[in-house]
Protein backbone atom coordinates (compact mmCIF):
# COMPACT_ATOMS: atom_id res chain seq x y z
CA UNK A 1 0.00 0.00 0.00
CA UNK A 2 1.14 3.19 -0.65
CA UNK A 3 -0.17 6.88 1.41
CA UNK A 4 0.10 10.30 -0.14
CA UNK A 5 -0.40 13.57 2.14
CA UNK A 6 -3.43 15.37 0.99
CA UNK A 7 -5.57 18.28 1.38
CA UNK A 8 -9.05 18.33 0.85
CA UNK A 9 -10.43 21.44 -0.75
CA UNK A 10 -14.17 23.15 -1.16
CA UNK A 11 -17.45 22.72 0.47
CA UNK A 12 -18.45 19.92 -1.23
CA UNK A 13 -15.08 18.08 -1.34
CA UNK A 14 -14.89 18.08 2.36
CA UNK A 15 -18.43 17.26 3.54
CA UNK A 16 -18.30 14.15 1.10
CA UNK A 17 -14.97 12.98 2.94
CA UNK A 18 -16.67 13.09 6.34
CA UNK A 19 -19.97 11.24 5.15
CA UNK A 20 -17.83 8.83 3.17
CA UNK A 21 -15.92 7.64 7.03
CA UNK A 22 -12.53 8.98 5.61
CA UNK A 23 -10.35 9.87 8.48
CA UNK A 24 -9.90 13.52 8.48
CA UNK A 25 -7.28 14.66 10.55
CA UNK A 26 -7.72 18.58 10.79
CA UNK A 27 -10.20 20.77 9.60
CA UNK A 28 -9.62 24.88 8.98
CA UNK A 29 -12.49 27.16 8.46
CA UNK A 30 -12.72 30.35 7.70
CA UNK A 31 -12.71 32.64 10.46
CA UNK A 32 -16.56 34.29 10.96
CA UNK A 33 -17.92 32.05 7.85
CA UNK A 34 -21.35 31.08 9.34
CA UNK A 35 -23.15 30.00 6.43
CA UNK A 36 -25.11 26.71 6.04
CA UNK A 37 -23.04 24.55 4.15
CA UNK A 38 -20.27 25.38 6.93
CA UNK A 39 -22.39 24.70 9.53
CA UNK A 40 -23.09 21.22 7.97
CA UNK A 41 -19.41 20.69 7.83
CA UNK A 42 -18.44 22.15 11.20
CA UNK A 43 -21.19 19.69 13.08
CA UNK A 44 -19.41 16.94 10.78
CA UNK A 45 -16.06 17.46 12.06
CA UNK A 46 -17.41 17.57 15.84
CA UNK A 47 -19.40 14.80 15.56
CA UNK A 48 -15.95 12.75 14.27
CA UNK A 49 -13.67 14.45 16.80
CA UNK A 50 -11.71 16.00 14.42
CA UNK A 51 -9.20 18.98 15.20
CA UNK A 52 -11.21 22.17 14.37
CA UNK A 53 -9.00 25.41 13.64
CA UNK A 54 -11.32 29.01 12.63
CA UNK A 55 -8.07 30.97 10.37
CA UNK A 56 -7.99 33.96 8.62
CA UNK A 57 -7.95 34.06 4.64
CA UNK A 58 -4.64 34.95 4.04
CA UNK A 59 -4.07 31.44 6.22
CA UNK A 60 -5.98 29.77 3.88
CA UNK A 61 -4.52 31.01 0.91
CA UNK A 62 -1.92 29.90 2.15
CA UNK A 63 -2.56 26.00 2.79
CA UNK A 64 -4.86 26.00 -0.50
CA UNK A 65 -3.16 24.42 -3.45
CA UNK A 66 -6.52 24.45 -5.61
CA UNK A 67 -7.41 28.23 -4.89
CA UNK A 68 -10.61 27.41 -5.04
CA UNK A 69 -11.03 26.47 -1.32
CA UNK A 70 -14.37 28.13 -0.64
CA UNK A 71 -13.42 28.81 3.25
CA UNK A 72 -12.89 25.41 3.91
CA UNK A 73 -9.74 22.73 3.76
CA UNK A 74 -9.53 19.54 5.81
CA UNK A 75 -5.99 17.60 5.90
CA UNK A 76 -7.45 14.28 5.46
CA UNK A 77 -5.29 11.17 6.76
CA UNK A 78 -4.03 9.85 3.43
CA UNK A 79 -5.80 8.51 0.39
CA UNK A 80 -4.65 4.89 0.05
CA UNK A 81 -3.76 3.45 -3.10
CA UNK A 82 -6.05 0.24 -4.14
CA UNK A 83 -4.91 -2.92 -5.32
CA UNK A 84 -6.28 -4.14 -8.80
CA UNK A 85 -6.97 -7.20 -6.76
CA UNK A 86 -9.56 -5.39 -4.76
CA UNK A 87 -11.20 -3.95 -7.94
CA UNK A 88 -11.70 -7.61 -9.39
CA UNK A 89 -13.15 -8.61 -5.94
CA UNK A 90 -15.71 -5.27 -5.79
CA UNK A 91 -16.98 -6.65 -9.37
CA UNK A 92 -17.15 -10.21 -7.94
CA UNK A 93 -18.87 -9.34 -4.93
CA UNK A 94 -21.17 -7.11 -6.83
CA UNK A 95 -22.19 -10.04 -9.20
CA UNK A 96 -21.12 -7.96 -12.47
CA UNK A 97 -18.67 -8.57 -15.12
CA UNK A 98 -15.65 -6.11 -14.35
CA UNK A 99 -15.31 -2.70 -15.75
CA UNK A 100 -11.90 -0.93 -15.42
CA UNK A 101 -10.32 2.20 -16.68
CA UNK A 102 -6.74 2.46 -17.14
CA UNK A 103 -5.07 5.50 -18.26
CA UNK A 104 -1.88 5.85 -19.92
CA UNK A 105 -0.29 8.91 -19.13
CA UNK A 106 -2.79 10.67 -18.40
CA UNK A 107 -0.93 14.54 -16.50
CA UNK A 108 -3.50 16.82 -16.19
CA UNK A 109 -5.22 16.72 -12.58
CA UNK A 110 -7.90 17.75 -13.75
CA UNK A 111 -8.44 15.71 -16.42
CA UNK A 112 -7.35 12.47 -13.89
CA UNK A 113 -10.26 14.08 -11.31
CA UNK A 114 -12.85 14.37 -13.71
CA UNK A 115 -12.28 10.57 -14.97
CA UNK A 116 -12.19 9.18 -11.55
CA UNK A 117 -15.57 11.18 -11.22
CA UNK A 118 -16.93 9.41 -14.62
CA UNK A 119 -15.92 6.01 -13.34
CA UNK A 120 -17.91 6.22 -10.55
CA UNK A 121 -20.83 6.88 -12.08
CA UNK A 122 -20.56 4.48 -15.18
CA UNK A 123 -20.24 1.98 -12.43
CA UNK A 124 -16.42 1.13 -12.98
CA UNK A 125 -15.03 -0.72 -10.67
CA UNK A 126 -11.66 1.09 -10.34
CA UNK A 127 -9.37 3.33 -12.11
CA UNK A 128 -5.49 1.72 -13.21
CA UNK A 129 -2.71 4.41 -13.52
CA UNK A 130 1.02 4.09 -14.15
CA UNK A 131 4.02 5.21 -11.62
CA UNK A 132 5.36 7.35 -13.62
CA UNK A 133 4.21 10.27 -15.67
CA UNK A 134 0.95 9.97 -14.44
CA UNK A 135 -0.84 13.13 -12.34
CA UNK A 136 -1.05 11.75 -8.52
CA UNK A 137 -3.91 11.73 -5.93
CA UNK A 138 -3.20 15.64 -5.15
CA UNK A 139 -6.18 17.86 -3.89
CA UNK A 140 -6.44 18.97 -7.09
CA UNK A 141 -7.44 15.51 -8.48
CA UNK A 142 -10.12 15.26 -5.40
CA UNK A 143 -11.44 18.51 -6.05
CA UNK A 144 -12.38 17.47 -10.03
CA UNK A 145 -13.15 14.42 -8.66
CA UNK A 146 -16.21 16.05 -6.83
CA UNK A 147 -15.93 13.55 -4.03
CA UNK A 148 -15.45 10.41 -6.21
CA UNK A 149 -12.17 9.37 -4.95
CA UNK A 150 -13.98 8.31 -1.74
CA UNK A 151 -15.33 5.30 -3.24
CA UNK A 152 -13.70 4.22 -6.63
CA UNK A 153 -10.33 2.90 -5.73
CA UNK A 154 -7.25 3.92 -7.87
CA UNK A 155 -4.52 1.37 -8.34
CA UNK A 156 -1.01 2.49 -9.32
CA UNK A 157 0.79 -0.35 -11.66
CA UNK A 158 4.76 -0.11 -12.55
CA UNK A 159 3.60 -1.27 -16.38
CA UNK A 160 0.46 -1.26 -17.54
CA UNK A 161 0.91 -2.93 -20.66
CA UNK A 162 2.10 -5.87 -18.20
CA UNK A 163 -0.82 -5.25 -15.92
CA UNK A 164 -3.17 -6.05 -19.15
CA UNK A 165 -1.41 -9.04 -19.72
CA UNK A 166 -1.86 -10.34 -16.85
CA UNK A 167 -5.71 -9.24 -16.35
CA UNK A 168 -5.94 -10.81 -20.00
CA UNK A 169 -5.33 -14.05 -18.54
CA UNK A 170 -8.16 -13.57 -16.07
CA UNK A 171 -10.58 -13.32 -19.19
CA UNK A 172 -10.94 -9.53 -19.01
CA UNK A 173 -10.91 -8.11 -22.72
CA UNK A 174 -8.88 -4.48 -23.47
CA UNK A 175 -9.92 -2.06 -25.94
CA UNK A 176 -7.69 0.64 -26.63
CA UNK A 177 -9.28 4.25 -27.70
CA UNK A 178 -7.20 5.36 -30.76
CA UNK A 179 -8.41 7.31 -33.99
CA UNK A 180 -7.80 4.58 -36.14
CA UNK A 181 -9.99 2.01 -34.41
CA UNK A 182 -13.16 1.11 -34.91
CA UNK A 183 -15.90 2.89 -34.57
CA UNK A 184 -17.11 2.28 -31.06
CA UNK A 185 -20.85 1.55 -31.56
CA UNK A 186 -19.58 -1.49 -34.18
CA UNK A 187 -17.57 -3.01 -31.07
CA UNK A 188 -18.89 -5.52 -28.59
CA UNK A 189 -18.05 -4.02 -25.56
CA UNK A 190 -20.18 -6.26 -23.47
CA UNK A 191 -17.96 -8.53 -20.76
CA UNK A 192 -15.43 -8.07 -18.53
CA UNK A 193 -13.39 -5.01 -19.82
CA UNK A 194 -10.71 -2.86 -19.61
CA UNK A 195 -11.10 0.97 -21.31
CA UNK A 196 -7.54 2.05 -22.42
CA UNK A 197 -7.37 5.36 -23.26
CA UNK A 198 -4.03 7.20 -23.64
CA UNK A 199 -2.89 11.17 -23.55
CA UNK A 200 -4.33 13.85 -25.34
CA UNK A 201 -1.08 14.75 -27.38
CA UNK A 202 0.25 11.39 -27.79
CA UNK A 203 -2.99 9.21 -27.15
CA UNK A 204 -2.52 5.17 -26.09
CA UNK A 205 1.67 4.51 -26.33
CA UNK A 206 2.59 1.57 -28.90
CA UNK A 207 3.37 -1.30 -26.44
CA UNK A 208 0.19 -0.87 -24.18
CA UNK A 209 -1.63 -0.27 -27.81
CA UNK A 210 -0.14 -4.00 -28.81
CA UNK A 211 -1.32 -5.32 -25.29
CA UNK A 212 -5.04 -4.43 -25.87
CA UNK A 213 -7.45 -7.10 -27.81
CA UNK A 214 -8.99 -4.11 -30.47
CA UNK A 215 -9.16 -0.57 -30.68
CA UNK A 216 -12.18 1.68 -30.72
CA UNK A 217 -12.38 4.90 -31.93
CA UNK A 218 -15.53 7.80 -31.54
CA UNK A 219 -16.58 8.99 -34.67
CA UNK A 220 -16.08 13.10 -35.02
CA UNK A 221 -17.13 14.98 -38.07
CA UNK A 222 -14.98 18.31 -36.71
CA UNK A 223 -12.13 20.28 -38.21
CA UNK A 224 -9.80 19.94 -34.88
CA UNK A 225 -8.53 16.80 -33.56
CA UNK A 226 -9.59 15.07 -30.80
CA UNK A 227 -11.54 15.36 -27.56
CA UNK A 228 -10.85 16.62 -24.09
CA UNK A 229 -9.26 13.11 -22.55
CA UNK A 230 -12.04 13.33 -19.71
CA UNK A 231 -14.32 13.77 -22.09
CA UNK A 232 -13.56 11.01 -24.66
CA UNK A 233 -13.29 8.82 -21.59
CA UNK A 234 -17.13 9.12 -20.76
CA UNK A 235 -18.47 8.81 -24.16
CA UNK A 236 -16.63 5.70 -24.68
CA UNK A 237 -17.35 4.43 -20.84
CA UNK A 238 -21.04 5.10 -21.48
CA UNK A 239 -20.87 3.24 -24.63
CA UNK A 240 -19.72 0.64 -22.58
CA UNK A 241 -22.51 0.84 -20.11
CA UNK A 242 -25.22 1.53 -23.16
CA UNK A 243 -23.99 -2.06 -24.35
CA UNK A 244 -24.26 -3.81 -20.44
CA UNK A 245 -27.60 -2.19 -19.98
CA UNK A 246 -29.54 -3.31 -23.24
CA UNK B 1 -22.73 41.38 -34.22
CA UNK B 2 -20.79 41.78 -30.75
CA UNK B 3 -16.80 41.48 -30.40
CA UNK B 4 -14.53 40.56 -27.78
CA UNK B 5 -11.15 41.29 -27.36
CA UNK B 6 -9.27 38.48 -27.53
CA UNK B 7 -5.50 36.68 -26.61
CA UNK B 8 -4.72 33.45 -28.27
CA UNK B 9 -2.02 31.57 -25.63
CA UNK B 10 0.04 28.20 -26.37
CA UNK B 11 1.22 27.15 -29.61
CA UNK B 12 -1.42 24.80 -30.87
CA UNK B 13 -4.29 27.32 -30.49
CA UNK B 14 -2.01 29.95 -32.28
CA UNK B 15 -1.30 28.02 -35.12
CA UNK B 16 -4.67 27.07 -35.70
CA UNK B 17 -5.70 30.53 -35.60
CA UNK B 18 -3.55 30.88 -37.97
CA UNK B 19 -4.59 27.89 -40.11
CA UNK B 20 -8.06 28.64 -39.77
CA UNK B 21 -7.64 32.22 -41.55
CA UNK B 22 -8.82 34.37 -38.58
CA UNK B 23 -7.06 37.94 -38.76
CA UNK B 24 -4.24 38.31 -35.96
CA UNK B 25 -3.36 41.54 -35.03
CA UNK B 26 0.15 40.64 -33.26
CA UNK B 27 2.08 37.91 -32.22
CA UNK B 28 4.01 37.67 -29.20
CA UNK B 29 7.22 35.05 -29.10
CA UNK B 30 9.22 34.33 -26.35
CA UNK B 31 13.41 36.05 -27.42
CA UNK B 32 15.41 33.05 -28.16
CA UNK B 33 12.73 30.41 -29.09
CA UNK B 34 13.96 28.42 -31.87
CA UNK B 35 12.10 25.67 -31.87
CA UNK B 36 10.30 23.39 -34.38
CA UNK B 37 6.49 24.27 -33.77
CA UNK B 38 7.44 28.23 -33.07
CA UNK B 39 9.66 28.18 -36.25
CA UNK B 40 5.70 27.27 -37.73
CA UNK B 41 4.49 29.48 -36.41
CA UNK B 42 6.81 32.76 -37.17
CA UNK B 43 6.14 31.69 -40.60
CA UNK B 44 3.01 31.67 -40.63
CA UNK B 45 3.16 35.27 -39.49
CA UNK B 46 5.14 36.44 -42.05
CA UNK B 47 2.64 34.95 -44.66
CA UNK B 48 0.08 36.94 -42.93
CA UNK B 49 2.06 40.33 -42.26
CA UNK B 50 1.50 39.67 -38.86
CA UNK B 51 3.48 42.41 -36.72
CA UNK B 52 5.77 40.31 -34.65
CA UNK B 53 7.70 41.11 -31.52
CA UNK B 54 10.48 39.16 -29.84
CA UNK B 55 9.74 39.34 -26.07
CA UNK B 56 10.97 38.41 -22.82
CA UNK B 57 9.96 35.95 -20.69
CA UNK B 58 8.56 38.43 -18.06
CA UNK B 59 6.57 40.30 -20.89
CA UNK B 60 4.53 37.37 -21.97
CA UNK B 61 3.86 36.06 -18.18
CA UNK B 62 2.18 39.69 -17.61
CA UNK B 63 0.19 39.61 -21.32
CA UNK B 64 -0.97 35.93 -20.31
CA UNK B 65 -4.53 35.20 -18.55
CA UNK B 66 -3.79 31.22 -19.00
CA UNK B 67 -0.36 31.37 -17.53
CA UNK B 68 0.27 28.73 -19.97
CA UNK B 69 1.18 30.48 -23.04
CA UNK B 70 4.27 28.08 -24.31
CA UNK B 71 5.91 30.84 -25.06
CA UNK B 72 3.71 32.08 -27.92
CA UNK B 73 0.56 34.79 -27.88
CA UNK B 74 -1.36 36.40 -30.47
CA UNK B 75 -3.82 38.82 -30.19
CA UNK B 76 -6.51 38.41 -32.56
CA UNK B 77 -8.89 40.95 -34.23
CA UNK B 78 -11.97 39.33 -32.17
CA UNK B 79 -13.96 36.46 -31.91
CA UNK B 80 -16.99 36.81 -33.45
CA UNK B 81 -20.21 35.75 -31.90
CA UNK B 82 -23.00 34.02 -34.75
CA UNK B 83 -26.02 34.58 -35.12
CA UNK B 84 -28.27 31.15 -34.34
CA UNK B 85 -29.64 32.02 -37.96
CA UNK B 86 -26.17 30.99 -39.50
CA UNK B 87 -26.31 28.00 -37.52
CA UNK B 88 -29.51 26.96 -39.12
CA UNK B 89 -28.05 27.92 -42.47
CA UNK B 90 -24.56 25.75 -42.54
CA UNK B 91 -26.89 22.97 -41.44
CA UNK B 92 -28.96 23.85 -44.53
CA UNK B 93 -26.08 23.90 -46.81
CA UNK B 94 -24.75 20.75 -45.48
CA UNK B 95 -27.83 18.88 -45.99
CA UNK B 96 -28.47 17.84 -42.25
CA UNK B 97 -31.16 18.40 -39.73
CA UNK B 98 -29.59 21.07 -37.22
CA UNK B 99 -27.79 19.93 -34.37
CA UNK B 100 -27.40 22.96 -31.13
CA UNK B 101 -25.95 22.99 -27.75
CA UNK B 102 -27.52 25.53 -25.87
CA UNK B 103 -25.69 26.12 -22.33
CA UNK B 104 -27.47 27.20 -19.29
CA UNK B 105 -25.02 29.13 -16.89
CA UNK B 106 -22.15 27.13 -17.09
CA UNK B 107 -19.61 29.43 -15.84
CA UNK B 108 -16.27 27.62 -15.44
CA UNK B 109 -14.31 28.87 -18.73
CA UNK B 110 -12.74 25.30 -19.34
CA UNK B 111 -15.65 23.61 -19.43
CA UNK B 112 -17.40 26.35 -21.94
CA UNK B 113 -13.97 25.22 -24.11
CA UNK B 114 -14.48 21.67 -23.67
CA UNK B 115 -18.11 21.94 -24.74
CA UNK B 116 -17.23 24.21 -27.78
CA UNK B 117 -14.49 21.17 -28.92
CA UNK B 118 -17.03 18.71 -27.96
CA UNK B 119 -19.82 20.84 -30.04
CA UNK B 120 -16.98 20.48 -32.86
CA UNK B 121 -16.52 16.55 -32.81
CA UNK B 122 -19.44 15.43 -32.92
CA UNK B 123 -21.05 18.07 -35.70
CA UNK B 124 -23.25 20.30 -33.96
CA UNK B 125 -23.74 23.80 -35.88
CA UNK B 126 -23.62 26.10 -32.80
CA UNK B 127 -23.37 26.69 -29.51
CA UNK B 128 -25.87 29.22 -27.85
CA UNK B 129 -24.89 30.86 -24.71
CA UNK B 130 -27.03 33.05 -22.68
CA UNK B 131 -25.89 36.67 -21.98
CA UNK B 132 -25.89 37.08 -18.63
CA UNK B 133 -23.67 34.62 -16.39
CA UNK B 134 -21.79 32.82 -18.26
CA UNK B 135 -18.22 32.13 -19.30
CA UNK B 136 -17.16 35.00 -22.71
CA UNK B 137 -15.24 33.80 -25.14
CA UNK B 138 -11.68 34.62 -23.47
CA UNK B 139 -8.44 33.38 -23.97
CA UNK B 140 -9.15 30.55 -21.53
CA UNK B 141 -12.10 29.33 -23.61
CA UNK B 142 -10.02 29.29 -26.78
CA UNK B 143 -7.18 27.01 -25.27
CA UNK B 144 -9.69 24.87 -23.80
CA UNK B 145 -11.74 24.46 -26.86
CA UNK B 146 -7.94 23.61 -28.68
CA UNK B 147 -8.92 25.34 -31.74
CA UNK B 148 -12.62 24.40 -32.24
CA UNK B 149 -13.47 28.07 -31.80
CA UNK B 150 -12.42 28.95 -34.88
CA UNK B 151 -14.76 26.79 -36.58
CA UNK B 152 -17.64 25.96 -34.40
CA UNK B 153 -19.96 29.59 -34.35
CA UNK B 154 -21.26 30.88 -30.72
CA UNK B 155 -24.07 33.07 -30.14
CA UNK B 156 -24.98 35.10 -27.26
CA UNK B 157 -28.62 35.60 -26.83
CA UNK B 158 -30.66 37.49 -24.24
CA UNK B 159 -33.09 34.55 -22.96
CA UNK B 160 -32.40 30.93 -23.49
CA UNK B 161 -36.09 30.13 -23.10
CA UNK B 162 -37.23 33.07 -25.52
CA UNK B 163 -35.08 31.07 -27.81
CA UNK B 164 -36.00 27.94 -27.59
CA UNK B 165 -39.76 28.57 -27.94
CA UNK B 166 -38.73 30.58 -31.38
CA UNK B 167 -36.62 27.81 -32.65
CA UNK B 168 -39.31 25.41 -31.92
CA UNK B 169 -41.43 27.32 -34.01
CA UNK B 170 -39.07 26.19 -37.18
CA UNK B 171 -39.24 22.84 -36.17
CA UNK B 172 -36.09 21.73 -33.75
CA UNK B 173 -36.73 19.61 -30.58
CA UNK B 174 -35.49 20.49 -27.64
CA UNK B 175 -34.05 17.79 -25.03
CA UNK B 176 -32.92 19.07 -21.64
CA UNK B 177 -30.31 17.59 -19.67
CA UNK B 178 -31.77 16.27 -16.48
CA UNK B 179 -31.22 13.74 -13.70
CA UNK B 180 -35.18 13.24 -13.65
CA UNK B 181 -35.60 12.68 -17.07
CA UNK B 182 -35.90 9.53 -19.14
CA UNK B 183 -33.00 7.31 -19.63
CA UNK B 184 -31.19 8.65 -22.96
CA UNK B 185 -30.97 5.70 -24.35
CA UNK B 186 -34.94 5.16 -24.70
CA UNK B 187 -35.69 8.55 -26.10
CA UNK B 188 -35.97 9.14 -29.89
CA UNK B 189 -33.31 11.89 -30.43
CA UNK B 190 -33.14 12.03 -34.04
CA UNK B 191 -34.33 14.91 -36.25
CA UNK B 192 -33.81 18.63 -35.76
CA UNK B 193 -32.55 18.71 -32.08
CA UNK B 194 -31.18 21.27 -29.40
CA UNK B 195 -29.37 19.95 -26.46
CA UNK B 196 -29.93 22.16 -23.42
CA UNK B 197 -27.17 21.44 -20.32
CA UNK B 198 -27.01 23.53 -16.99
CA UNK B 199 -24.45 24.28 -14.83
CA UNK B 200 -22.77 21.43 -12.36
CA UNK B 201 -24.80 22.91 -9.27
CA UNK B 202 -28.00 23.77 -10.28
CA UNK B 203 -29.01 22.39 -13.70
CA UNK B 204 -30.88 23.47 -16.32
CA UNK B 205 -33.25 26.36 -14.51
CA UNK B 206 -36.93 26.06 -14.13
CA UNK B 207 -38.03 28.02 -17.05
CA UNK B 208 -36.06 26.59 -19.71
CA UNK B 209 -36.63 23.33 -18.56
CA UNK B 210 -40.23 23.90 -19.02
CA UNK B 211 -39.82 25.47 -22.07
CA UNK B 212 -38.23 22.23 -23.57
CA UNK B 213 -39.90 19.14 -25.45
CA UNK B 214 -38.57 16.11 -23.08
CA UNK B 215 -35.91 15.67 -20.50
CA UNK B 216 -33.01 12.96 -20.87
CA UNK B 217 -31.02 11.49 -18.09
CA UNK B 218 -27.70 9.66 -18.14
CA UNK B 219 -28.12 6.55 -16.50
CA UNK B 220 -25.64 6.62 -13.20
CA UNK B 221 -24.62 3.68 -10.69
CA UNK B 222 -22.46 5.20 -8.41
CA UNK B 223 -22.01 7.15 -5.08
CA UNK B 224 -21.80 11.01 -5.87
CA UNK B 225 -23.99 13.53 -7.92
CA UNK B 226 -23.27 14.10 -11.14
CA UNK B 227 -20.61 13.92 -13.70
CA UNK B 228 -18.60 17.24 -14.66
CA UNK B 229 -20.60 19.28 -17.22
CA UNK B 230 -18.31 18.77 -20.24
CA UNK B 231 -18.08 15.61 -19.86
CA UNK B 232 -21.90 15.27 -19.53
CA UNK B 233 -22.47 16.76 -22.56
CA UNK B 234 -20.02 14.80 -24.15
CA UNK B 235 -21.85 11.81 -23.25
CA UNK B 236 -25.64 13.42 -24.30
CA UNK B 237 -24.08 14.50 -27.27
CA UNK B 238 -22.75 11.15 -28.43
CA UNK B 239 -26.02 9.43 -28.08
CA UNK B 240 -27.48 12.20 -30.21
CA UNK B 241 -24.55 11.29 -32.52
CA UNK B 242 -24.88 7.21 -32.37
CA UNK B 243 -28.74 7.75 -33.30
CA UNK B 244 -28.33 10.03 -35.81
CA UNK B 245 -25.28 7.72 -37.39
CA UNK B 246 -27.73 4.58 -36.85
Amino acid sequence: MRYEELTIEGRNAVLEAFRSGKTIDRLFVLKGCQDGPVRTIIREAKKHDTILDYVEKERLDQLSETKKHQGVIAFAAAYEYAQVEDMLKAAKDRQEDPFLILLDNIEDPHNLGAIIRTANLAGAHGVIIPKRRAAGLTATVAKASAGALNYTPVAKVTNISQTIKELKERGIWFVCADMDGETMYRLDLKGPIGLVVGSEGEGVSRLVKESCDFTASIPVAGEIDSLNASVATGVLAYEIVRQRIQ
